[in-house]
Order: structure tokens, then C-alpha cells, then sequence
């Protein structure tokens, strides 16, 4: 059915109020989730929301917790996040990494013991809206292969990079650091689709393109096999020595996948330059990109722009959600 | 042949003074070679020195140029390299980052029309050995298809990231954004070998491990297909909004690859952490890694630590350099 991003909104906000949220939380964890709705990208949106209720009312999100900040020095901030609700505190960070940058010319804000911050793109764009380039990570639990092993045992850590672009069209690279997520594998699966391209070992140590052994054994492939592996533990590292959290590892000890380690800097590039010329460098790289010769005929696109369009459709057009997740999300009024 | 470190370095810098570059150049780029070479990276080391000198002698490289520092602001500062010798202009603006974050908690320099840094991994070591996370990366002249495209149109701008640990088993993760380099790609063939995984795509569209097929027609392949497609994008779109230097696609048009933009980020965790407590999240985290069950029984390596261990073998039992390319060196002697 089609419903509209005000109508969602207010939904999720009713909901998470009853839930006993904190106004201020509810209110913008609605916006996160209806924002993330609207740019097509349901599964971090409207098909988590009952998950994320029912994490509240068993305490795996403690909404009566605060963020704390633990540790500050010049442009750097540690927060811990006290297991609240994940993307409320990484939100919150990320405007501590902006402000700071706008401040310094670089901001960076890290957190410890959050919860899942559902989708790294949200970060990354209020960081775009706010002129600033964005680039943040989280860590995850072992969901993934290290490159030479056989069972999980990092983290497919997703990574997120974005720049300002007029008008609201920001350039948004948003990636784990597998090849496939494991939302991906189940919708192949559902769909009786192989992966186009290898998602997995399978039993006898193959690359394999069938999700469903991927989704039964856990043999998640690297994005590059070598170089997503590296990069994967790259990014556990630099997150834990900034805020001493939870390793990829540790978050494996957790049981739910909770207490993650998230990094978020913000760089201003209006401190160096003026924004004309920081517009016509973005618009320059992204035309070449376009004006590549396609291999199909298919115009190519940068990341980011086909959310872009996604976004100003729902908007005009009203959202499309899936009729049993909106009952479900319905049935949890009280 | 063996050489030993002190003897190449001496040779290296005799002949940079002879072919008449500034002493504290000479001296900082043959420590540069001389150390790539030992840590096992000949290809980026003695191998691509006879080029460096022909590059002097004819002016690709500017050795009368002197760096310049064009803007700064806060934690960021930004120079130009006026086409002088990459590595020295690189590791002194990977100095600069690092006083900055010894200063602010993060430095960050971006220098615009430098020559190639040789390998990313010095400047990470640098870093780290101070104490700092590194992160930097470089653009390239467009040699690797963007995702969908026919043609080479992006760079596979490598990028680097570098956790310090104790005694000087530092992380390094330096990759480029194609699953294979060039440089690779003519290792195999020269051993008529396929690459273990695909390289690109061959005349017809499909998916090749057959590297002098890539090496013909240009159609290199980027790591995780869509994904190092997208890094690769955002890489030259940060550095160029911040130094406002030659794009891939300028870099393009210049004749040869000289021009080029990089990013240097240093972080110091110091800042915020003790050192015992940094050293503790990186030995785990490695620990971790290493504990990982190996699908072949072969240990498995985290990014850095083969180099680490050529390099302590190396410096006790001389490097090991093809008698040819040693035989060319030692003919520019004057």
C-alpha cells in the first residue's frame, strides 16, 4: 500500500512514545526510520520497526539510558552510548563530529556500547546537508569470513563516505564489507535467485553464487576477497583504540547484536574553499563518471543519486510499504 | 644478487646528486626507495628507479620546484607539489599531518599536482611510528572501469590505512581500488599464469582471469565489482574538494600520470587513550584475527605483518634484487 512520509512518521512516533521513549528520542529515531522509508531502503526503515519495539520492550535498547561523554581532546570526542537507542545516538554524534569540524575544520565523535545504527547512509547525509563531507563506520558482529578462514570471525563493518552536492543530490557511498549483506542473500533466496556474482564459500571451500548455503553456513565472502578483509579489520581497530568499546569479537560474547562501536568525522571543506568551487569539482567528477561509455547502454550512476530520485518520487507520490509489515507496524498501537 | 640496505641507499642517493637534485631530497628519496625495496616491495622500490631518474632528467619530475603551502584552517592544511619528487612531497606533507594531530587530536593535508608517491604504505608507517593512525590515499590517472562503463575511466587510487603497535609490527592495510594492479597483472603473465580471481573483463564483455587480455583493453576490475567503483569515486571527490588539485580524469589528459591529488589524515590516540590501553585493543584485535580458524591450515596474516618480517630478515641478511635491474642502477652512476 501507499502511505505517506508524514503519516509514517507520526505512526512510529505514537508507537515509540507508547513504547515509554523519551519525546525528544522518539521523535527523531521516527524521522530516522521514515527517512530511511522513503529512500527505498525499507529493510533499514519500516521492516525493522516491530524488531526494534520489541528490543525496547525486552531492554535489549535501553531507552532510559543517555549518552555520556567520556573523553575529549581538541577536535575529538568518545561518547559512550550506554546501549540507548542506536540510531538516535549515532545521529547525535554525528552532529557532534559536524560541529566540531565547523569549528575546527575536521570533527571527530566515536561512540562505544550503541546500538545498531540501521543504516550508515543517514549518518553520512546529515553530514552532506550540513555542508560537510562524512565518513563513518560501525562495527558489527563476526558475520563475516577473514580472508584464509573458515568460519566467521569479523565483522562486515559498514563503511560510509559522502559528499555535499547542491540542491540536496549528495554523493553517498554506503557499503559493508562483504559482498552481499545477508538481507541481500535471503531476498535472492526468497526470490529463487542465485547472486549474480559469488556471495559465499560453500562446504568445500567453492566460491559459491547460492545464497542459501551462504545463509546456512555462514561463509560470508569479502567485498575483494583480500582487500574487503583487511579493510574490515581496519576499521575495528581504528574505532576501538579512539573509543575502547566493544571489538568485533566482543560484540560476538553479546549474544544480540548490541554494544557496537561506531566512528563519525565530518571534514568542512567551506573552511578551505568557497562552496562555487567545492560545487564545480563535485559536479566535474560526477559528469566524467557519467559520461563514461556504458557497457549496456544503461547510464551510468554515482552512489547515491538513484536514492536521490527514490526520495523526491516518494515524496510527490506517497511511500510503497509492504501491506503485512505495515499491519504488523499498526497492531503494535496500543 | 644481495645488497645490503646501507650500500643501496648510498647508491640511490649518489646518483639523485648527480643528476642533480637538492641534498635533503636526495637523502629523504633514497631512504624512501631503499626502504620499499627492503620491506620487499621492489616493484615500488629499486625497480621503478631507473624511471625516477629518467622522469628528473627530462623534467616530468620538477626537482628545481619547492613544495608550497597554499591554504590552511584549523587541522587542515593544504600545499602543492608544483610536479616535484612525489614521495618527498608526500611524506613532508604526512609530517605536517602528523604535528597537526599531535596538536589538534587530527591533522590533515591534502597536497594538489604531486608526482606518484611510489607506495601508500610509507606514509602510513610514518604515521604510525609516530604514534598516529595514518589514512591517506592518492588519485591515478583513470585506469579502471567504473561500474557499467566499457571504458577505463576512474582511478584505482590507492588507499591506506595504518594502525601503530608496539615494536613496529605497525597495521598497514594498502590497497588499490582494482583487485589486481598492473604490475600484477604483468607478474602473471610473465609466469603465464591466470589470476587466481577475475582481473576484468575481457573483448566480449565476460568476466577474465587472463591478464594480458586486461592489459590489452584497459577493462581492469574494480574490487567488490560496484564497491571499489564507488570507493574509488569518493576518494578523488575528497581530495579534490579539499586540495583542488587534477581530478583522475585531468590527471587523464596530462600525457604522463604526474598531477596527481593526496590526502594524508594522521590520528593521534594518545590524545585520548594511554598507550597500554591502545596497544591492549590492537593486540586483541590482531590476536583475534589470527586465532581465526584457517580453511587450509595456513596461519592466517593481518595486513602488515609479512612486511614486517621481510623487513627484520631483509636487514639481517641483505635484499635480494634481480641482478639486471641492480645492473642498470649502477650504470646511471656518473
Amino acid at each position: 500500500m501507499i502511505v505517506s512520509y508524514d503519516e509514517l512518521k507520526k505512526l512510529f512516533m505514537t508507537i515509540l512514545l507508547q513504547h515509554g521513549m523519551k519525546k525528544e528520542d522518539a521523535s527523531l529515531l521516527a524521522r530516522i526510520i521514515s527517512d530511511n522509508t522513503l529512500d527505498g531502503v525499507s529493510s533499514h526503515g519500516i521492516n525493522r520497526f516491530e524488531r526494534i519495539v520489541s528490543n525496547i520492550d525486552s531492554g535489549v535498547i535501553d531507552i532510559s539510558s543517555s549518552l555520556e561523554k567520556t573523553g575529549s581532546a581538541g577536535c575529538m570526542e568518545i561518547w559512550n552510548g550506554h546501549f540507548g537507542p542506536g540510531p538516535v545516538n549515532a545521529y547525535r554524534v554525528m552532529e557532534r563530529a559536524v560541529d566540531l569540524a565547523h569549528e575546527h575544520g575536521i570533527g571527530l565523535a566515536a561512540i562505544s556500547h550503541n546500538n545498531h545504527w540501521l543504516r550508515g547512509a543517514t549518518y553520512g547525509l546529515f553530514a552532506a546537508d550540513a555542508g560537510c563531507i562524512g565518513i563513518c563506520w560501525s562495527n558489527t558482529k563476526p558475520n563475516m569470513l577473514a580472508w584464509g578462514a573458515k568460519e566467521s570471525s569479523i565483522g562486515n563493518n559498514p563503511f560510509v563516505i559522502s559528499v555535499p552536492q547542491k540542491d540536496g543530490a549528495h554523493f553517498v557511498f554506503d557499503s559493508a564489507m562483504s559482498q552481499y549483506s545477508y538481507g541481500q542473500l535471503q531476498a535472492h533466496r526468497l526470490r529463487g535467485e542465485q547472486t549474480p556474482f559469488p556471495c559465499g564459500f560453500d562446504d568445500e571451500g567453492a566460491l559459491t553464487c547460492d545464497p542459501g548455503t551462504v545463509e546456512r553456513n555462514g561463509r560470508l565472502l569479502p567485498m575483494g576477497y583480500w582487500k574487503g578483509s583487511g579493510l574490515s579489520v581496519a576499521l575495528d581497530l581504528v574505532a576501538n583504540v579512539l573509543a575502547c568499546g566493544l571489538t568485533v569479537s566482543d560484540v560476538g560474547k553479546m549474544g544480540d547484536e548490541r554494544g557496537l562501536t561506531q566512528v563519525m568525522i565530518a571534514i568542512d571543506p567551506l573552511k578551505l574553499n568557497d562552496s562555487s568551487t567545492v560545487e564545480s569539482y563535485v559536479d566535474r567528477i560526477l559528469s566524467d563518471l557519467k559520461a563514461s561509455v556504458s557497457i549496456d547502454g544503461r547510464p551510468l550512476r554515482y552512489p547515491g543519486e538513484r536514492l536521490f530520485k527514490t526520495r523526491t518520487d516518494n515524496r510527490e507520490n506517497g511511500i510503497s510499504v509492504n501491506d503485512e509489515i505495515y499491519s504488523g507496524v499498526l497492531n503494535l498501537l496500543g
